[in-house]
């Protein structure tokens, strides 16, 4: 079955913006699940408050749980990933686990720990973590490496207990360049890598990047990707549309840069990523909630028919020729020869004469590529 | 003295670009150095190809590498950081270390490993590598996990001649988004980072960062240095001019986003930076030669001015209560008590009451840096 | 005395964003006029529901307005520009003038309307028109032609009321690229001229351009402005702070890019602007109440001192020759001769070869602007 | 037949850009028209120095139009546009009609009004004016005011020498927002016709907008093809590819935002534009001849086939049905009724409650229409 994810608060979004009040009622956790579900959804994840609202007693607590978990029970549907809120309440103005404030930092740290919990709770592999409000928009006013000593801790301190609790969780971080705040630490896939390689518990974080995030700053998502695959740490993806540099626009996936999406598709599908395909995106303000579950379904057919664009591409001999006379599948092929000393290769002499006059025909491959997207070879 | 450093292709830059020809006549290098000197410049950085032309035999050669030497002795400018052109020549049209073409992986390894010589025999610690043409325009095109494969090797081939020949050096990765490729490989200073992490020479190699690369990103570069100071990166800086994300502008330092440059260089002084102030910029090709001198001096004059700003910013009294009143000191504390075990921290409460009632006043704090960089307060 | 001028929704930005719940409690209009009054501004604008809210009955209007205008006669703050929220309600989530539902477009017309009346009975002269919903994320959902006939219709309809009611207001059309739509219809200073080069009361209709509007487009302000006021048609102005390309983030003025807000104030203190300075920017979510004031504060500040600076840029003979020497008087005098024929022109020829050699010292130019700007220069 | 057409330095292209040599030898240009002639191409285009090389001697320039008239009398080929070079040639650094030297200013001129003749010869109806140096890097290097009183003067002088010689030419501009010069004046389809309304001749002028330098600045390029399209005002149009604010990437059509190529195409198919498809595109430097060749294809089959695509969406009477369901065409309808009174109109009241409740199924017209281009329907 294909591992189609929605988080609670996508379709969930009622549709309040910078400059607009809600245009649609808030929808049931149970009711969801349920219509998720009968749209082929695999999987549902949340955040704590999405679920429970924030301050709910425990009465309140358990019953909204309950009244999810039977909807799971009833559905089939899993919770592959939890997530925690660190950035509506006012508290997290300045961020959480890099808030200024000591209170604040305390605070988000312990909200994330109880968290845990209920994900164990829900059968949960994954932890999402972004750290929306973890920036600054005066340069002045955040000590980043301050603020990273601080991130650090934080995340040391959740992997030790998840360790020491046996919950055995994997943990991704969701880079995003700005908005909430004008800058954010971490912004990009890269910044999350680099960061997680000074972790103590290294090898339980990786990356959750999504789609329209990285687009925000003007990055090949899909460089990205392949750069997170090859270091082994692609843990999660958020998957929607995006039109470049601007707000954060989360539209369903592929109505943004459809031919990045097919090469996307193509490298999820042939790369090795095994995990969830979870759509991060917001149905627009202007849908009602029939337009929210067309929405809903949009995001997967159009996975769906991507792939099958990407299968036949893959398939085609003539795009392996192509392949092949671009020199795609030589760069696998060493610089080195084996043994080769480097002293003596220092010393020698190729003649670069062709390589000079060889034409890559990467236009050519593009192009095989946009018609087998457009179905428009056989 | 201040460490402040050109490299010959900036002030030589003849005001080629993809609509022009040339504007200016080409500059002689030991001339250069003598103007550079006169100036006040510290020191003076090349590629191969600006020092000695593409395909030069070895009378040629020695004659250039000479007459650059006399220039140096004369004036007494070092030469800190040395660089390998492998992006000018048509050889180098999909990349070097990672072109689909194996006979110029080989070329382009060899180019940089005989360059190491040169570098040593004058004197320079740090060797820049700046991988403009590693990248693709079409995403089918380049195998972005083979491409890595391949950069690795290079880079782990190159540390390893380095020791065993006793020169030394540290490596520094300069990253970059985009142009001359649609999309460059290691687009940022996290990509580049996250890539060094898994170099067998880890530790050989840090990040040379230019302002208006990150920019073109739209990245806080404040936020970027920050991160790699943090992870012990920050091996040398490129500090120029750019107006967001378009083209690579390479203005004189100050003339982009100048609020940015004053804690740039707030960062850098007060950050435990002891590099080159390397200035990779372009004189604009409306000017004729004096004008590329004035605009030379124009990078120095705007650092020192910037530096003093940043210093008064620092010194100021009512700065110091407007950072702590921001809670900016207060970020170094550890969010966890000295032993304070994480189950009783889960346990226990904080009153968030006024965490969510203060103002963290960082417009204050931000115009106080304004007025300071106007030069407005005392 | 200053034309400093604010939207009662600016210092009453309650701090609600896409990722927020609000982090201030309202203001009230009386209480803001004051507060406003006491800081030194002019003047005080507002949408319809910022003063009186949606849906109120008339008394509760007359209470609001009364109390509004007991502050303004008070402290002597007038209130120059009234503008019509077209935006927030959810009935606007396809627009007002050019939505599909023609219902809302006649309902947004009324709006529109109906505010006249209250904007000429507190003395307003001009009327702000941004249409914040006109636009699309689909472009299928959207006939772009039949919308800009809609948007026509409407604003004929708006200045014959305005002429036969004798309320002699002008009106300013407001550019925004995107945000809160996809994409917005006028998106820069340009297209909303263009369009108003069609409509039938042409003269009475100019632009409010905003910093950060046309910053989001990666466009040169103080270029767009420059435009609007050669074609007669800067009717008022929004002052703020942004940092390129991403959302609209509506800092203090001089908080995004500083140089290009040095150039605008030499502009608009040079250029024979003579409307308020309006200043429509966001308290930061995480300032409190008095940081409300004091961001406020700042605004003014950070004018008053591009302006000092720009007054002493312009009387410094060294400017003063270098602006001959790059040629920029000399702009003025036309390219063909006093009675010059084009026949006899053509046949003519100058000798380019000074022309082709002269440096034009912008540099120079830039440089010394910034000088003035840092305040170093004397 | 389609009016497919080319610019001799499209195809010409050699590769040469900031950061690298030529890639690719010259091309003949008979040997390029026989070539595109070959391809099912329509027209050629060029500019004064890509057929002439600048400085030509009155032999040479005779040779060379000799040869290329041979080859359009030989294949068919048609000339309809011709445009003139003023950014080459280092004379243009600060412009051409806008430069703030006047030699260069007649000289400019003087070029455009003689290469006039030659596009009569050839039998060119259009000319293109893109005034890429017509800009600045610093702001006060340019007094934009004047520099507008200059290019009116030059466009108003042009329009008048066609029309006295009967050539009956219309003119094109081409906004561009940056790249070569830091920021281009008109930089975008709005202010290029806001401009237009203030020329002498201005109904012989309108713009020649270009996809890649639309979306530089973010633009929805169909938003602004609409708008010149209503205004009257399209003239000519720019068939490429771009990946959002960057370097101009000039990309084989449909190789950038997919999605907006196909709503371009519906929109120029369905919008009554009668024009020709100018393929302003640059191979990849990556490319030997053949690629060339390969590319220019491209370009054609990929405008046919999303002409296909959305020819079929049209036709679908699901799509109708979406089409009305969202609006779409009651958008036509005035808001106000035949004869309604504005002062009748205000007083009555309309029940927004539908309108509020109501969603616009957007989403789902844009699946329809994303599910049209893969060919995914029927």
């Amino acid at each position: 079955m294909d591992k189609f994810s929605f988080g609670l608060w996508t379709v969930g979004w009622q549709g309040r913006d910078p400059f607009g009040h809600a245009s649609r009622p808030p929808l049931d956790a149970p009711v969801t699940v349920r219509k998720l579900a009968e749209l082929g959804a695999w999987g549902v994840t949340f955040h704590d408050d999405d679920l429970i609202p924030f301050g709910a007693d425990a009465v309140e607590r358990d019953r909204r749980v309950a009244a999810f978990r039977a909807a799971l029970d009833e559905t089939g549907l899993v919770v592959p990933m939890v997530t925690t809120d660190l950035f509506t309440h006012p508290v997290f103005k300045d961020g959480g686990f890099t808030s200024n404030d000591r209170t604040v930092r305390r605070f988000a740290l312990r909200k994330v720990l109880r968290n845990l919990e209920l994900a164990a709770e829900l059968g949960a592999q994954t932890i999402v973590l972004w750290g929306g409000r973890e920036g600054s928009e005066v340069d002045a006013g955040k000590d980043v490496r301050a603020a990273l000593d601080r991130y650090r801790e934080a995340l040391d301190t959740i992997a030790a207990h998840s360790e020491s609790q046996g919950y055995g969780f994997r943990f991704a971080l969701e880079p995003k360049p700005n908005e909430p705040r004008g800058d954010i630490l971490l912004p990009t896939i890269g910044h999350a890598l680099a960061f997680i390689s000074t972790l103590e518990h290294e090898s339980l974080f990786g990356v959750n990047p999504e789609v329209g995030h990285e687009q925000m700053a003007g990055l090949n998502f899909v460089h990205g990707i392949a750069q997170a695959l090859w270091q082994g740490k692609l843990f999660h993806i958020d998957l929607n549309g995006q039109k470049g540099p601007r707000y954060d626009q989360d539209f369903v996936f592929g109505h943004g840069d459809l031919l990045s999406a097919f090469f996307l598709v193509d490298l999820l599908e042939h790369g090795g990523y095994e995990g969830p395909r979870h759509f991060d995106y917001k149905p627009l303000r202007t849908e009602d909630v029939d337009g929210v579950w067309a929405s809903a379904a949009a995001n997967m057919r159009t996975y769906k028919l991507l792939r099958e664009r990407a299968t036949a591409f893959r398939a085609d001999p003539e795009v392996q020729e192509a392949l092949r006379a671009s020199g795609v599948l030589e760069l696998s092929e060493p610089t080195l020869g084996e043994g080769e000393s480097i002293v003596d290769f220092i010393k020698g002499d190729d003649d670069i004469t062709p390589a000079v006059e060889r034409g890559y025909g990467f236009v050519h491959l593009g192009q095989l590529a946009l018609e087998h997207l457009l179905g428009a070879r056989g």
